[in-house]
């Protein structure tokens, strides 16, 4: 079979933008006082707590700033060897999906958690692209609490965005799929048979829990970003859609044809109404919810069935279109909550649409035209107005709290400071290069933090020095308190930096869990202390329980492995000071190790291969005997009469 | 049973040393120069490489010094969910040991090459410690393209140090097991049945290629760090040991009963004539080797079944015991070669040894006794002399090139700087807190570039905004370019830092690979150009034979695949541009993305579980119409008919 392709004028203009030009001209307006500005002396803390999405390393990194420093790095979506995340016992739930256990995904955005539309530093959202999922971390210890899977959904791309009081996180489906139960459809069947999804997730106020509270369907489109409505505009939700062509194949042509797409406007509040007159229809689409438990050390998993859809085809009110130039990413709602920004990607302009002239078009069925039944306004109507000649390729807006806003330009390589009320463009920075996603402190919340801006840039080329055909992505910090942008500091990122937040460090700094009491640790193979420690046979099961404290494992000497068992190896770290994790490995084995932290119990499970004597040690250096910290487990022969013994101290 | 427990006065006096505790009225002696001596203005490129351990996490981290940002992490003995690494075809074989397919390892030291003991920055090496292996990573790709594993050792700890030449790496065993076949052998028969070794393998001058070239068996001690001798101690490695008491449990108190342990000396030339006159005897030991080729980009892996075993009791002059007080991690060798400096943890002095004092002892037989028949040379007569009044917990020294030696304390959590020659030490600087090893660049060669000194600590507790239990360790810049160390910098690492290494950007920085030709592209599922994308049956598997190129993949609408195939997506990334990469994923798979460099063949096995139609996209954000670069596959019942079908274009 041959491939037909089909070049229009315009992917040729296209193939001249699809690299991200370096900026002609561009000079660094470096001050002399930028290394101060950046410099956090040795032993001072960061002012801004920076949680920046990892992409395709499934992961969440924590970076410092203005230091530009990566504090950590956490596992969510992706196996973590380090730690052990996805191949302890105790984690290996938190990966499980519908689809059995995936061991990565592609991490793209990140929200943290408001109430009255500011951050509130309880817990930030994630979201898996490829398996779509949405994850929470719990900002006290920083870790991933709970992942749940999105049904009829895929490329989980337009997510996790949130209410002003994180009532709801949603999740937006890019690409359109079959949805319902499995379907073998052909693909160019796409208008008929595919669809687009929206998810609601309820968040529990109090314990951070969250499920699929309905999903709307949606037409077959691709949903790019979204962000809530907040303050007037709280209520409404609102995405970005491209492929309205609803093309299958060659999309960087076929998806690329109409002058505008549209930002799909959601009424929730109305949802909710329909929801509370029983309407919408309970559907069949299982998901995995995976929830970590702080007081058993364990996640579990658990599939579930249904999904409340709601089809707004039939329950009128709840979906409006806006008709937006051309290909939008970013969708934008500034802190007032009255104007939406649209980044038309393949846009010559930049359109802000107000929220109260939406209301009035609605309400004077101002419409251009139907979808599906559902109104498409008209976009004149709905327009504050636009911004001229921002530059090339706009992609994602935030903005400063005085009345400003910051677009990213990936094709011209710059980052462009306007004014909301006037549109004037006010600034022009260059960025190095390609910059995506924006992010300014307390950006898309009522309350900004208007000092720094950082560009999360796609090319890196020759910025740092160089490490062959793989490089880093890059950041850009600059200082935005003062009328025109002041680039400060480059620094590389871990994995690819799509969209970020940050939020003052003086909000949950003080929150930290340093360690886990024990008395507290309910995880049923836990031991409270040294003399607890013992193995135990269950069948062709053995398990160790063992303790880790500064500097030995009790038992350390362990006789009476046969081949043919499987050997659980159940950890408690019985320290109950900050930053003494013990590490656990053992030669040989197929999997990772576990690192515990203090006041934790871990599980690592070994199944030996062979006959012999296999070591194993503490990981993470923790004393002047940590060297010392180590022990032998002896395997024999499946039939061997050796007795289960064990032993730490001296031989007998 | 009962554990029974042994704690000597020595133990109790231990406990309180075992945390590292915060030096006493440290001060920071920050010069308000700092911000500027670390700060490297945007667009501009750090002075020194920094290739760093990262532990736990089984990579390697690339650092910029002076800036400390992290501009790589690579990875080696761990499987890297973010580019594929261990999950792609072609790579997986890179993990594969003689006990299986292992996801994880633990990585301590690196050694760069040297030619004329001076960094020739063509390779870097490192060790995985739990499943004892070497790996090799090639400077111009930063990339690891060999890893050999080590049989008859465990906790592969004092590895992988290199001869001037590079013309070995030495592994040696930190824990002693029984070595030979699988031997089921009871633990408390430790003195009788255990060994430890010391592996020697060469390096191929021109390829860099391993080989283990002999193995020589040792007393059944731990061996915990090592060091090559240089210019005039050129032919003689170093290893020190600890557990000379040749305990088997509770180590912490009962590897700690002598006053001395040994500083293992090798003469390895003596040991070369040995083998070329035949001596020496194969030994049956199956282990793994595993290469990497860049023209065909994939992996080999072999199960080699035999070493070549060196028993230096009956093989006399190969090994030398020198005593050194007190549990010696560190053994290192000065600038000159001439001396030996040995940093007992235990120990309240640092003894400095004298190579030409060393040879004459062995001249002049002055032998405090023998182990196994082998010399324990006299500490007298090869001592040059002591470190009086050091600090607590001496680890490991590096040196400036201008005659002084800087030695990290752990428990006193200091760093010290020595005169070499008179033994004086000249200054002293706190650490924050609990310092590991150190780095100067070029410290362990015959040329030092004195300008920095990097301490990696173990503790980081409140250095950084806190992140819950789990904190960053930390590294520290201090400028040593004048009589009084100063500290410059705090940075965050990734994984535990052990041991590091640097050189000057200079050596390297011209020599990077950035994409690879297509025309040496020998991938045997490459692709040479996008119309020869196409789908092949083969049984149960289908084989897509894919191209990436901005934006689109070929083909990107699938069709025919059946439930019960295995599915190979071998993608060819057409682009020869720098920093273009492409990644490929699809949903719901049980395993990670793919990124795919510039000219790369890449192949991702997907076997799908249920009907439907399955979205894949690019996940590396590639241009202005990434989010357009995607695609559908479609799966069939088991019984269907659909033929395969494939195409990119618009729809037939």
């Amino acid at each position: 079979m041959k491939t037909k392709i089909w070049l229009s004028t315009f992917a040729v203009v296209m193939a001249a933008m699809v690299i991200g030009c370096k900026p002609k001209g561009a000079q660094s307006t470096l001050a002399g006082d930028a290394a101060n500005k950046v410099y956090v002396p040795p032993g001072q803390h960061d002012e801004f707590y920076n949680l920046v999405s990892g992409g395709f390393n499934g992961q969440m990194s924590v970076v410092g700033l203005p230091s530009g420093r990566t504090l950590k790095i956490l596992p969510v979506f992706s196996v973590h060897p380090e730690n052990g995340w996805g191949y302890s016992e105790e984690s290996k739930p938190m990966l499980n999906t519908a689809n059995g256990f995936v061991p990565w995904d592609d991490l793209h955005h990140i929200s943290v958690s408001t109430t009255n539309a500011e951050h509130d530093g309880r817990w930030a959202f994630a979201n898996g692209n490829n398996t779509p999922r949405i994850a929470r971390v719990d900002l006290t210890t920083f870790k991933t609490v709970e992942i749940i899977e999105i049904p009829n959904s895929a490329g989980n791309h337009s997510s996790p965005y949130i209410t002003e009081n994180t009532e709801y996180v949603v999740a937006g489906t890019r690409f359109s799929v079959p949805t319902g139960e499995d379907r073998d459809v052909s693909i160019d069947s796409y208008k008929d048979n595919f669809k687009g999804t929206i998810s609601f997730l309820s968040v529990d106020k109090n314990s951070g829990h969250m499920d699929i509270a309905f999903q709307i369907e949606a037409p077959p489109f691709n949903f790019d970003l979204a962000r809530a409505g907040k303050k007037k505009s709280h209520g409404w939700f609102f995405f970005s859609t491209y492929n309205t062509e609803m093309a299958h194949t060659l999309l960087e042509v076929n998806a690329s044809q109409r002058d505008k797409d549209y930002i799909m406007a959601v009424n929730w509040k109305r949802a909710e109404e329909y929801i509370k007159e029983g309407k919408g229809k309970k559907i069949k689409a299982p998901y995995a919810h995976n929830v970590w438990d702080e007081e058993t050390h364990m996640a579990t998993s658990t599939i579930k069935e249904n999904i409340l859809s709601l089809d707004p085809t039939e329950l009128k009110d709840i979906l409006y279109f806006i008709p937006c130039p051309k290909s939008p990413h970013g969708t934008d709602t500034d802190p007032t909550g009255e104007y939406i920004i649209g980044s038309g990607k393949l846009a010559a302009i930049i359109p802000v649409f107000s929220f109260t002239k939406m209301l009035e078009a609605i309400e004077n069925e101002d419409f251009e035209g139907t979808i599906g039944g559902m109104p498409v306004l008209n976009y004149e109507s709905v327009l504050h107005g636009e911004v001229e000649k921002p530059g090339l390729g706009p992609l994602h807006t935030e903005f400063d709290g005085r009345g400003n806003a910051y677009t990213s330009m990936f094709v011209s390589s710059e980052v462009v400071k306007w004014n909301i009320e006037t549109l004037e463009v006010l600034d022009r920075v260059p960025t190095y290069y390609s910059v995506g996603h924006l992010m300014i402190p307390g950006g898309p919340t009522g309350n900004p933090h208007g000092k720094y801006m950082v560009a999360y840039n796609k090319i890196t080329k020759d910025r740092y020095l160089p490490t062959g055909p793989e490089l880093a992505h890059s950041a850009q910090l600059y200082d935005i308190s003062g009328d025109k942008m002041q680039l400060l500091l480059d620094f590389p990122t871990i994995g690819e930096p799509h969209y970020a937040e940050a939020f003052p460090a003086s909000l949950i700094k003080d929150k930290q869990v340093k360690f886990y009491p024990m008395e507290h640790n309910n995880h049923p193979r836990a031991l409270k202390g040294i003399n607890d420690a013992r193995v135990e046979r269950d069948g062709n099961n053995v398990h160790v329980y063992m303790t880790s404290i500064r500097s030995n494992f009790r038992p350390d000497n362990i006789e009476g492995v046969r081949l043919g068992d499987e050997v659980y190896f159940h950890v408690t770290n019985l320290e109950q000071d900050w930053d003494v994790p013990h590490g656990f490995a053992i030669k040989g084995a197929n999997t990772a190790e576990i690192l515990i932290m203090p006041g934790e119990t871990a599980t690592l499970k070994w199944v030996p291969d062979r006959v012999g004597v296999f070591p194993f040690y503490c990981t993470d250096f923790c004393s002047a005997l940590h060297q010392e910290m180590q022990g032998y487990i002896r395997v024999s022969s499946a039939d061997s009469n050796v007795p289960i013994k064990y032993l730490t101290g001296e031989a007998e």
